[in-house]
């Protein structure tokens, strides 16, 4: 029982601090005969990378992934794999200042109410610098889900900045990679655009809500009471840095439908699989996928490091004011779509390798037929 | 590695089927000495029993709790705790019209497709009657939060059911026992129940909104980064049949809030402990718990047994249609208050003895101190 | 986590105490399809059942088992199954004498100093009662064996007891059923009872070594570096009462033997599969099956429940001697082995599930082909 | 669940191969405040160390340990250790040779068999390398324990080697550092320097037993029934790599004793702790640690790189004789005395941590009093 891990199967352990000399993911079971190398996992990083736009830190990491063990000749061996990014631009003396005092809506203060030790540095192990060490596991787990479900895709995209939401009329995926906010409304992006550039100005920053959506996802996969893919995929984007809600399919909206409204109707389509009239249920019934698209939703809260004033106290029990200076997010929720993208791969392909165990056969077969 | 189970050291296991002859959680690493009978369960059980009112499942169900191992002369013995409970209304023959056809929204589709087994009696594994052990665990686990932190509460209650919320302005904890639907606002409650009698008529189902709050709960609790206390809440919630999101503080309104908006500022309490100006957190910072209230939202999907007839399938792919006879919750939300209660204090618990294992020390002991 | 479980995949958790009312095998992880009911799990709790003969203990359990979950209409379903035995003979007076002393060589004491609970009913669940679950267990076990890989075949047996082991050269597999002490050496069976017949008269009891083999396991099942086969297995069998020594193959004579004498030569076998030409490694290689038998072998220290007095303390400190009465087996190893043939049937249907996971394919199938 | 990790709270995961960039241990569970540095993981790592006398391996390498994450300014901060050796010397055109050959007593036929990838390189996964990462992660648990019980002291040394035993008539804590065997007696390691010398000149290897003894472990460690001390200790020495037995106290001896002989009789001490006339339970009864010293024993099989000609098989199924030249160890119970160390110091911490979480108070205290 690591509690820096997750999966079954498909298990993760990451590592490693924002101003430490390394991070990185130990990555277990992953299945053997993976074609996989380091570009493949360094393509999602670079999704992830800081720097990239004005609406993300500032900070210059190079993000490049190295993969110490688990592969050989350009296939994973079923042995673990280790996947370092050696941290280059720590910064440390930006944040000599908040040494002392603790930012309101930030972990320091209880980071040092548990551990009792202070890591100062760039929020050491709770800053979203972690993210890059999921972000590089993911990569693995798309890798292997290449090969054992070729037609799974999985997709991030915002779909809200503070009051901004997106038009679900104007939803468009080829748009999703044509802007810096993974927007599948253009019209949209271009509002957070100008809704960015003067919260900036301000020094202020935003909550978002992202979603991510799997298609191609075999029936079958989940395992109740206590492992539903949909108990799993909760737990995977809670987890991640200033995530505060969690939907899949209608989410916090069921409780306004009636049994009628909310039911998917089934049919039978022309592949001899079921199909479905809608999708309240986000491709998740009794936590088992229904073969249906699988559809998260998450909001993340704002960075708490800003440059506003806000009232806090120090370790010694001081009043005080705050000014967080620092590289920050405006809005990590944007930076959070890539990494949302890699939890969904490592909790599909969990339960691909889980089910395959429980069940038998290839990936993706279930024993119950239908017609 | 259980599916069935959760929990860290505080482990629960559930097992059982709707019409089976018993169902049951079986408990390990529940700490000694913890006084418990089982009429202490017992109370707990009663709260979520059927057929408390009109507008749950007419089922007629003792619920009685046996507790078959664990407990010495009215003591935990540090031993796994079995607590059983006998099915004893298992009219499987209202179920036979629908062991052929699917119901739209409900899992026995998927169960069939991952298992290829139709136990079509109830629901089986897939029932809400699951969460009986679940209260029973629960019992459990208050019971030995009593014991080693005394000041812990834990209340449920309803906020929402279909188009109609409480009002906040009207909040009152000493309503909620008062009404049939846990509803800390009377007025709230009588819309309700307006709405409820014209919706069981017309054969409808409806969603609802549940929150969690635990009172007292000590600062230092959660273990970063995905053993934290807010991703084992939202798995714990999200495991909930029929559950489709959960909120922690803010929840999915963090995408609207601001940076400024959201930080709740910190300041020095009385007793030498922080205290917080507002609580957006949800009383939980990086996953670790604040001192705060712990605030916990999610909402319910409408049951999906209802007697309006919907377009499904048959085993062999047919097309037909369906109406669910049998005695079902019009609204699964209101039995959903005491489970999401016995999860809440499994989680807390389990991390209780995380943390003392991790750091040493009395129950809800911090290594770090401030002042 | 639970310290009350083993297995990975095919996950066993055991309850209860010796003079409790119930105690069973929670068991999750059973895929589904297997069929099993109660006679055929009762027939292997039969063979450990105490008082079949002078040399067990004369308590008298029924020893029935009860499925009160996870198998509908003679099939798993693939939800957790509950095994459930009722006690029925516990006369707990016989244990009033002994509440207050500890037993030299027995648990008591540290149960005690670790809980600070002293269940002295027949050492709650310390006693090897709690065995009777894993035998249970172990027939679920091989119901699944049976259908998922039908040529295994699991068979324990005594080699040694006291001073007089087996002779190899007048081993004989059909031998093993006809005598009461499991063994395949007619004659040693002959040697035993005399020599427990006076054993008993004097009020002592005295160890014995067991040896379990498994036929037929296919190769490559294990999982390097801490779930090898050997790893598991050299728990499973350490975790059974009064274990203190566990080998695989040649055991502790490897230490005696050169690279020369111990390797075993690999040959092309008929069938196109490898063949050895010995079994020093008892079927594993870096923790992973090689197709030949496996072979586990262990000692069980006696009985430390004797006639004999003994010098001890009791809870107040003070010095006692003790003589425990009670109904005690002589020869606590007679009854080991269904235990350890069950704990062998779990382990290998674990790596069963685990190898299915990890590789894919039908049961047994390896991804790497030699010729 | 990760096949590559073991302890409960204290999590070791290893990773790496003997031929990859580098190899490790990824620790997740230390507690916070432990104070650590690179110097005081090596230390233990020199002890382990290739190419220290002629008797091991002549591999040179420098072995020596970054650690990547978990420590800030000398202590351990709570979050996850990552702890990186890299391999400087891999010379794998030494194994092309047997690229297509399997070794007789070898991984690598079971490896390819199971995964159906052939890393040829030195034994890939499967080479004692490996242990390496074993060392460095005790290295961190002794530290951690000097902190929490610094009473504890935990000492291997060899037995036996080949036909060679010490006498313990002759045994000396103070000689086990003066001799490259490991011995705690004098004589018997000039008899083993006679003997591996004329070994070695023969190209072949030779088995061992490897004894080791933890002093000053409080009672109360240990959770039944499947987490018993002697459980993880036996999983955890059967993990090494050429482990073929593992016994506690008397262990394989315990069969020949009669209840009489073994029960170690209880007196009270004068520190007020029972004192114990003997120590055939090695320390533990009933899983739980007694506050004797914990002995647990292991036998290594000989390596099975030997220059001594085999018979065997190519991966095309034909026959074929084999010479393993490298550079190999000829007896590798030498260098599993510090691994075993290392797991033992692993295993102690795990359960001190554990007990903690279970009962609370004070690292080694228990709940039960005597006197």
């Amino acid at each position: 029982m690591s509690l820096n891990s997750f999966g079954h199967l498909f298990r993760v352990t990451t590592w490693g601090e924002s101003h430490g000399p390394a991070l990185g993911a130990t990555v277990d079971g992953c299945p053997p005969g993976v074609a996989v190398d380091e570009a493949m996992i360094q393509h999602w990083l670079d999704k992830r990378k800081p720097g990239t736009s004005k609406y993300t830190t500032q900070r210059r990491e190079a993000d490049e992934v190295e993969i110490l063990s688990g592969v050989f000749e350009g296939q994973t061996t079923g042995t673990p794999v280790q996947l370092m990014i050696r941290n280059t631009d720590q910064r440390s003396k930006d944040y000599g200042d908040i040494a002392e005092k603790f930012r309101p809506g930030h972990a320091d203060i209880t980071y040092w109410q548990k551990y009792g030790i202070r890591d100062y540095r760039g929020g050491g192990r709770s800053s979203a610098r972690e993210t890059a060490a999921r972000v590089a596991a993911g990569g693995l787990a798309r890798a292997a889900l290449k090969s054992l479900l070729p037609n799974v895709e999985i997709t991030g995209y915002l779909t809200q900045i503070g009051p901004h939401k997106i038009d679900r009329e104007r939803f468009d995926w080829a748009e999703i990679g044509n802007n810096v906010f993974w927007s599948p409304d253009a019209i949209a992006a271009g509002e957070w655009a100008d809704y960015m550039d003067a919260l900036r100005k301000s020094g202020n920053s935003v909550g978002a809500a992202v979603e991510v959506v799997a298609r191609g996802v075999p029936a079958g996969l989940g395992a109740p009471v206590y492992g539903k893919i949909d108990t799993d995929l909760a737990a995977a984007m809670m987890s991640i840095n200033a995530v505060k809600g969690v939907e899949i399919g209608e989410g916090m909206a069921a409780a306004e439908l009636t049994g009628e409204e909310n039911a998917d109707e089934i049919f039978m389509g022309n592949d001899g699989n079921p199909v479905y009239s809608s999708n309240h249920a986000g491709g998740i019934l009794g936590g088992i996928s229904t073969g249906q698209d699988l559809v998260v939703r998450f909001a993340v809260k704002p960075t708490s490091s800003i440059l506003k004033p806000r009232q806090t106290i120090t370790k010694s029990g001081q009043s005080a004011e705050i000014i967080t200076k620092g590289r920050h997010d405006p809005c990590v929720g944007i930076r959070a779509v890539p990494v949302a993208e890699a939890m969904m791969a490592c909790v599909i392909l969990d339960h691909v390798l889980l089910h395959r165990g429980q069940i038998g056969g290839a990936a993706g077969e279930t024993r119950g037929k239908i017609g």
